[in-house]
């Protein structure tokens, strides 16, 4: 029995110029499509006659694309969500998401050059749209903020078993590669100034939070985000623990005031919450 | 309102060497363990005298791997998933993914050496142990296995609009980088055998296959699974397309017989279904 | 015969905070160190009695950073070769390569938090440090600076052979991830505005340049930074081409007037060349 | 002034089918060209009318791949770099870069089923050929052969300062990522055979030595290739020392015997070297 199944076209690239006179603007999506729908027969019988290419999917991206101007990336995702539910009837719930890769005009004399770019990162912003039969749903995010605190960090009052070998500390490094993502009430908003709100209350909590535990801090920071944007229904926040270590600098008969450390990858710490209304 | 949450530590990389003389042998895992729970003081008031620390979870990991030889992931992962339930009583429902990556034997004038040991990939082998205070799920799987078919594969039928570029196809090049997870219907069983059987009924289906699309052919591999192994109760398989385009030699003066492709990374198909009984 | 070797220790990630008050500083390193010299018995006799331990190395790494604030990678690096110089009779050539993970601060109500960080990337300040028995020399670079130009890019003119289906472009997209490195002429100067400005240079040039070529482009900024700078006398840049390839709409009744591309990772033009006085 | 330079196009992706009826073969590689030779004038002057463009190279790759089978990569980069030092009168050394991505035949009953593979890894097969106006030369490797032995390694007696802290071993894990260059007398020769005898002779050699250090290792198997394969010149070895450390477990009241370990990824020693006759 097929219990549940979905395809669709995943990295699909797309970058638009838009110029107007001498400043250029630019946008990098990267574009996944996912459908869900009266598909089993592709699947049991081989049969293909309802099943779009998802060739045809990343063609659609691109024929879009070439009505619109990309400022936003959830207004793309809606109307390629409504395209798609319009033209196949199998398709009972269509999932688009949407990742653009930030870029800054590079600036000759201290003015914009207006038709050159610079890439930043790591973080990118993100946007989901879930279209089907009923109602389209909105959310955003931000993938791959890294992010750090050299202070109002700590980790204590913890139980210990005979496998307990970490120390308490009141002043510990803090860091993480924050993913967010959050789902809006209506399908319609300011999505841009909506997204840098967001993400400016998610840096703002992080770096203000007198933090007792990753938990903590994460849930203060949707915490703050359903406080601050009315819009907002929903959050989830994850956020892996990247550990810095403090050095023994006693070996080398030195002190370390808490201030060299090692950054290391694995293991880590994984927390992860949802916040709603 | 913390609407959900979870906590634990990833990426935990153990090896065991087993030595029985000069027939040594080697496992090589990656370890996840996730707890979700009674911890909500942790989030809302940083509370954390439940909060077991995930440097806990890791020593833990090692401490008890000492005990035992880890032949198999899914006996250590029950193994660890009753440790951390018996311990902590905050914790409902505790998750353990075990990768383990495969060495082989290398061989010495034709005879295994006992003790060198070759990585052979890129696939791996999973498990995971999913524990709750009632009862204990497990499964197994395989991640990133790279297969494909030069024959008997199509891409017909399907419906154009005008969008659709994509010709059919009667002769197609398959390739996918398969992951695929299983239930078993038991916490006991011979894990090794079991999943070498799941294993190969996976490939000799995916050769042998009259494929008329990914879903088609994911969908047969699954039931023939379900069919072979009755102690498997469900399975998912996610199988990326990764395209192989023929290369169009007519603008050199040549013919493409179907033997010079492309391969690319992106954009890919993606298809995934969930076959139950 | 033991033609070269070389022996060292790599991806030593130091991570140094300097508390003033409230006001932080954070720096976030990966080091790496390379020896050359008279370490030829080790590879034919096993005799180790000359083997400075790489886990000493990366020891040093650590123990050396507490002794100063490392404002810049490069005298770092120089008292790292100075120290390993000194006590290594053997040693005839050190190298240290040092990677700079860029962070900014955290602004909260407009204002520099002091003590939380926000990591930018994707480029890196990388600093190389070459010391001999004689002299020490000293390198600075920037790699993946990922930069795109919208106008003022063409390549035309070039031969046609029987495999060339190239169109001549005179307004195509221009994108690279950039890898500068250089050479200054001393060992002492002001490496954080020195690199500072060489980064404008590159920038300001790329966003100007009239480019027939990525080589005709890579060559005009590597020749600006060497009429600017006059303590560098050496600068070798790589610069793949990522091409961005304007999609056909025609073929959907549109017209693409140079705004639709698809960005590709593979394959793509390399280009590299090293400019000296 | 420019010192020098190369430019060229990198991860060309082939994949080639031979059907001889129901038994197909597959050759998948990743090809990179490399030209170097009086080419100033597109750097200084943007002048292309010799350059000839990496598209061009892409699709010469594609085009002389129809005419013949690759069994072995070295072949066909010889007859690439006739071809375009044929073609380019500017064109002084061209390098061919391979790397052959392997399959193997998946089995079905036992027996090979013909027309479905298996992608092994993460070891590559490489071949590279250099091209000059005199001569062509013609290397072969393997890249990423991940090696682990766990008896016969031992590290000791190596110096000591005050930043030492590392215990000597008599009986450590040693694993690396192994990379082998190797260049061969002539340019005919059965490379398939040659390639797999190499290959093992580096593996029993790994396997069998009783190592004092990675360095000592790395040059007995060099070494025993140079004494086996006499139309080897030169061989290259790049070992990066991927850490296992033993755990300590007497902090849980256990004992490891040497059995217990984390597998590390940073930092790691480096250890390469290269042997001539």
């Amino acid at each position: 029995m097929l219990a549940e199944s979905a395809y669709g076209k995943s990295s699909i690239r797309l970058v638009q110029v838009t110029r107007r006179g001498t400043q250029h603007s630019l946008r990098d999506l990267t574009v996944a499509i996912r459908f869900e729908g009266e598909y089993a027969g592709s699947y049991t019988d081989g049969d293909n006659s309802d099943v779009l290419p998802t060739d045809t999917m990343k063609n659609t991206v691109y024929a879009l694309a070439a009505d619109q101007t990309l400022a936003d990336p959830e207004p793309f995702g809606i109307r390629l969500a409504e395209h798609f539910l319009k033209r196949n009837p199998c398709l009972k719930a269509v999932r688009i998401d949407l990742t653009e890769h930030p870029w800054q005009p590079i600036t000759v004399g201290g003015r914009n050059h207006g038709q050159s770019f610079l890439r930043r990162g790591p973080e990118t912003r993100t946007a989901t749209v879930q279209g089907g039969r009923d109602r389209i749903k909105v959310g955003a995010g931000i993938s791959d903020l890294m992010i750090l605190k050299s202070s109002g960090s700590a980790f204590a009052g913890f139980p210990r078993d005979e496998y307990t070998t970490l120390p308490e500390t009141h002043d510990r490094l803090f860091a993480t590669s924050m993913t967010a993502t959050w789902q809006y009430a209506d399908v319609e908003t300011d999505f841009g100034p909506r997204w840098h709100a967001v993400r400016q209350t998610l840096l703002e909590t992080f770096a203000e939070h007198d933090s007792q535990s990753v938990q903590h801090t994460l849930y203060a920071m949707g915490q703050t985000v359903l406080d601050a944007a009315s819009d907002v229904i929903a959050i989830r926040l994850v956020m892996p623990n990247k550990h810095h270590f403090p050095i023994d600098l006693t070996k080398f008969g030195k002190e370390n005031r808490n201030e060299i450390f090692v950054a290391t990858d694995e293991p880590y710490g994984l927390i992860e919450a949802t916040l709603t209304r």
